[in-house]
């Protein structure tokens, strides 16, 4: 059976010249032969999309990829959009308003394309906005900055093609870690999973995460939290938490989804 | 015998009016009869520490705290203030540069008695580089921001007062975990204590951490780090590592530093 495969950006991924993390995408999508979709639904841009058209190409893709109009729900019952996720090896979804995403495609026939093309052994990969709905519990509204705080995120019903994991993007670059250790101290089964920008958490079949790009990918799991009193904190009010494990993971690390552990690789000795 | 105490402000402390950061300085160091002196050598500014004057008389204490103009090595030599420091109940180190304080005290007979005015029972406290100097190993010159790398900070030798921790401040707000990872990587035998603003650690006997203020505390302890990397990164690359343990603390919950543990109080449950 095909791999199911996810990748999760972190948003403002290098795209001109294209780096890695693309680079891993097209791989992913089966090399010079993918056949991509691209779906720029939470972006208001009328471009959205385009710059990720021209990065695969510029990577080798043969046949360039399509952006689907789906703005409305109405596009996501669309026959011909249908056929396009159905023919597709990779599905790249854009940034912009996670919200907008899941009220378009929510319960729609493109959602459940979407479902079955992951089931299939397409890899789905989204960036920002687009990496936050991939999994079943998303974080969605949630503000920057500094202490964890009681209703500093709201959570709301992603794709579910991760059912271990909470995305959250533009990690370290936007300051998002209280945000991530609320999120986790009201999930604690799940892991919080902080992509930082122009890098990718590559996961396979829900189990087994790697790291690709620039900057980190930091992992916080809640499942050993010796304390938190998130459940009688008043809104607003800073949230307190013990024994959050924190993971931070450059490229080339994994990490375990199953057991929680991660494999850091010894680095090749630096000679001056 | 009479408990030492350290504490750790994080940066841009309510002073006017003072909140209860400030307060629970002046009660640590005896109340309205409080002898206070006011270290302001990691500043540049002139009027260094008059907003601290101002607020502890606003709180109460009758004899209003002594501004030492320690602006150079010799004066750290001047009997005059060595008298103040030895007479003090409460010393209290402005913000600024934390290297500046290091320069000026190392191996001075004013460093002497501030070290023995903390071993005799007078609360020694600091704000922003003010907290950063109370520990051994001292975070100086660090970068903010996002991804552990290599060298992101420098350590340098504070003034030992507690061998247990390494202090950051402004923490949240400027986006520290990064540093502070590092810090820990490299010295995972010590504790990484990352004070918010307008909040501190009130550390008693080298032992005991308790949290008071707006924000919170976050500390980071690396003693079961199951692998990183920093030893073999080349300068300017991110280091990785796993399993860190993360711990956000709010006003009142405290944390033992020789169990590595943490309380967090039971919230009063809110009514509406």
């Amino acid at each position: 059976m095909k791999s199911r495969v996810l990748m999760a950006l972190g948003g403002a991924v290098a795209h001109n010249p294209p780096g890695p993390v693309l680079k891993a995408f097209l791989e992913q999508a089966g090399g010079p032969e993918a056949e991509i979709v691209i779906v720029p639904t939470a972006s208001a841009r009328a471009e959205a999309g385009e710059e990720f058209v021209a990065a695969f190409q510029a990577l080798g893709q043969i046949s360039p990829a399509r952006i689907l109009p789906i703005r409305e729900r109405g596009d996501a019952h669309q026959p011909m959009h249908l056929a396009a996720l159905r023919a597709a090896s990779g599905i790249f979804i854009t940034g912009g308003n996670q919200v907008r995403l899941s009220a378009t495609f929510g319960g729609t026939p493109a959602e459940r394309e979407l479902v079955a093309a992951y089931a299939r052994g397409a890899v789905i990969g989204g960036t920002s906005a687009g990496a936050a709905i991939l999994s079943a519990v998303m974080l969605a509204f949630g503000e920057d900055g500094p202490t964890p705080r009681q209703g500093l995120a709201q959570f709301s019903a992603g794709f579910g093609l991760s059912r271990r994991i909470i995305f959250d993007q533009h990690f370290r670059q936007r300051d998002r870690l209280g945000r991530l250790l609320f999120a986790v101290a009201q999930h604690p089964g799940l892991l919080g999973v902080g992509v930082d920008e122009n890098t990718a958490a590559l996961v396979t079949d829900d189990a087994c995460l790697t790291v690709i790009g620039e900057h980190a990918v930091t992992v916080v799991d809640g499942v050993d939290l010796a304390a938190t009193d998130v459940a009688d904190v008043a809104p607003g009010r800073p949230v307190a938490l013990s024994g959050a494990q924190v993971h931070v993971l450059t490229a080339g690390c994994t990490f375990d989804l199953q057991t929680r552990t991660a494999v850091i690789p010894r680095q090749q000795l630096m000679m001056e």
